[in-house]
């Protein structure tokens, strides 16, 4: 019988490095002929192989596969999609089997967040049982940094070196207008529920730079305690540069952006965090205030990404098809710290039942006793993972990304799959 | 006497590059002792000098001095300060006068847009009819590309470069979740009167790509036909990415932003077009939506400055020192385009009367007739000007900015002055 394939597929909200994972995948099953076949990717994580929407990554030359290296996004598409439980709907993985089946796929290789852990372990557990040996291996990835055992996940690093970054450059433009223009600066970074990314922000922090305050979903918004910092700040410093977590949340435990109707913090709002927080300053404080929201971009900001974290992507991907082909079902390659100073890392591997819809959090003791930002612990944890520059190919002032030809499978199951 | 000293300042709203400029006056001033004497900085603009705020940058070293070319925002400070006409306020330029005098001030440069050409003009009529000769000159600076005469703008290469790469990257992350999430995606850009910024965007366009539609200042926003074509967008690639100029005008004449509270543009807003547009988005055609307001992040980030904008933003302060080192008070040095393709471009010189309080904006050729994207003469317009690569010095993960001594010159007049 001939050498099962592999289906690789890319889930959740992207970043700027999941393509370098897919670069350490293809690259390295290309190099193990033996053991895993060809590399399959689905259209649009786990919807495309439903829909059999499957494409052949045999078919892109060395030079492309490498070039995913440089590449943000997802390559293959991805989804935000719910797989049911088995005994919700069998009929899901009646399906996943048949396709499964039809192309010869023995190694699934789901990379994603805390929901595509659950994903992967589900298919993991249940086509086995179902008469279908297959090898279901999670790799991680989130801008969110919130994957429960991994020390940090793939793809936070960059967002974390944009969003530092960023705030250093716009706090450097506050400070040379303050003395007869802007006072305050407000950023927003993503972050529903965990505050990591504008932890992040905390490491561009110099004496008496920003960011000066904080505000993350960890901490309960504490409107009278802010605004005297931020007077305090002004007064001290000449300005005041902030980042807020969109997440945030009053002390009720309600998002301050749903919030926003009640006429404590301000105007009805569309959405974004960062200009109630302004309009907050404005109208308490009579400050000129600007605020920016950078959405989809910290999380696609391959120019500016963190060459450790590129390094990582690129190692839990590799090591994917290395615990495929050794055939370890149901775990995820994870990155161990071994050291912080120096920065030393290995690849370890955990149960995806472990992981699966866990969320890790901003630790207390990685925050200031005030809340307002963060402690020598967390630089010392966060510091090492924004380390290296690594600019990916410019042509004509803007940065390459990868050209796949993406030649789809042809389909082998009669009749279509309603997702 | 003494040879005459340099009086440098920056004024309006910073830029990724003005201290390539900063760097560019003080190495030239440098290297010819016999013209020029000292080089002095005013602390924000021409606040500094009228308050004999002076910093004596002969104390900093070449390295120093060097490390302004990686710094963004304005190392010696900036305002926003309208200076009153001599008939209005004879007691301003009595007081710089003074000040002038009081420090052998014989060359003022001052680094700023068209508001500051007119103060330069200003000062460098007004001081000799008082009996004070001195030669003021203007330099360049602006983001927003709407300074006369010049044919760009040094600052505004690097913003259109960051500009484009950002939307490049974020509408990659568009089209990756576009199938079951995010459908459009509108990035907000700098520009109140003029659409540079935004029409720059158009430069990441490819193929079936991002940028799908540019909403610009100088095309009154057309509401349903904006929607039509958004819809058509999503249907045909799957997804719509929007650049939107802040200006964005309605066909009243009003701006959106202002305009917003009416119920036809959504909800009431904090300012930001692109909430209000994505908002008409989504209550109009109920697609998924996100949107970024970058703000200050593009007029700073020199960590994606474009190699074109740096050399040219050096080279206006060379020749600003050159000029005066001849004595040509009231002009300005320009870029002037010899070439497109190659691109070649030398330093010519404009009178500052013929550049104050002007504005340039997009024309209407470079327009595309449906007034949603850029021309082809557009493109070759804004394509050399974003050219180049030239990452600054990393530590830590983070942008290595310059630190000043910025050591203060002792006052020598008594009294303040009330500015």
């Amino acid at each position: 019988m001939a050498v099962k394939n592999a289906l690789y597929a890319q889930s959740g909200g992207v970043t700027a490095v999941i393509n370098a994972t897919a670069c350490g995948v293809i690259e390295t099953a290309r190099k193990m002929p033996g053991r895993i076949g060809k590399v399959y990717a689905a259209r649009n994580g786990v919807i495309g192989t439903l829909v059999e929407d499957l494409i052949d990554t045999t078919h892109e030359s060395p030079a492309a596969i490498r070039s995913l290296w440089n590449t943000p996004a997802a390559a293959y598409g991805s989804c935000r999609y719910e797989l049911p439980d088995p005994e919700q709907s069998p009929r899901h993985y009646e399906r996943l089997l048949e396709v499964c089946r039809a192309h010869n796929i023995g190694y699934f290789l789901y990379n994603g967040g805390n929901g595509s852990a659950d994903i992967a372990h589900k298919i993991g557990v249940c086509l086995p049982r179902m008469g279908y040996p297959i090898v279901s291996i999670g790799i991680p990835k989130t801008i969110d940094n919130d994957i429960a055992i991994t020390d940090c996940s793939p793809g936070f690093g960059s967002a974390a070196k944009y969003a530092a970054t960023s705030m250093r450059e716009a706090a450097a433009d506050v400070a040379s207008m303050a003395a007869t223009s802007t006072k305050v600066f407000v950023l927003e970074l993503m972050g529903r529920h965990s505050g990591w990314i504008t932890a992040a922000c905390g490491l561009a922090w110099e004496r008496g730079q920003g960011p000066h305050l904080l505000l993350l979903p960890e901490i309960p918004f504490d409107r009278d305690g802010f605004l005297a910092r931020v007077r305090t700040m002004v007064e001290k410093h000449g300005y005041c540069a902030v980042a807020a977590a969109e997440g945030l949340k009053t002390p009720d435990g309600e998002w301050l952006s749903q919030a926003a109707v009640s006429r404590n913090y301000g105007h009805e709002q569309l959405g974004g965090v960062a200009p109630i927080v302004a309009e907050l300053i404005r109208s308490e404080l009579h400050y000129k205030v600007h605020w920016s929201v950078v959405d989809y971009l910290q999380r696609s900001a391959r120019h500016l990404a963190s060459l450790t974290d590129l390094k990582q992507s690129y190692a839990v991907g590799r090591a994917a098809v290395q615990l495929a082909a050794k055939g370890r079902s149901g775990v995820m390659p994870v990155i161990v710290r071994e050291s912080s100073r120096p920065y030393r890392w290995r690849i370890g591997t955990a149960d995806l039942q472990d992981i699966a819809n866990k969320e890790k959090m901003v630790p207390r003791d990685f925050i200031t006793e005030n809340g307002f930002h963060i402690t020598e612990k967390c630089r010392r944890y966060l510091a090492p993972l924004i380390e290296g520059e690594d600019l990916p190919p410019f042509r004509n002032g803007l940065p390459v990304h990868a050209k796949l030809k993406n030649v789809k499978l042809r389909k082998k199951l009669r009749g279509g799959f309603e997702v």
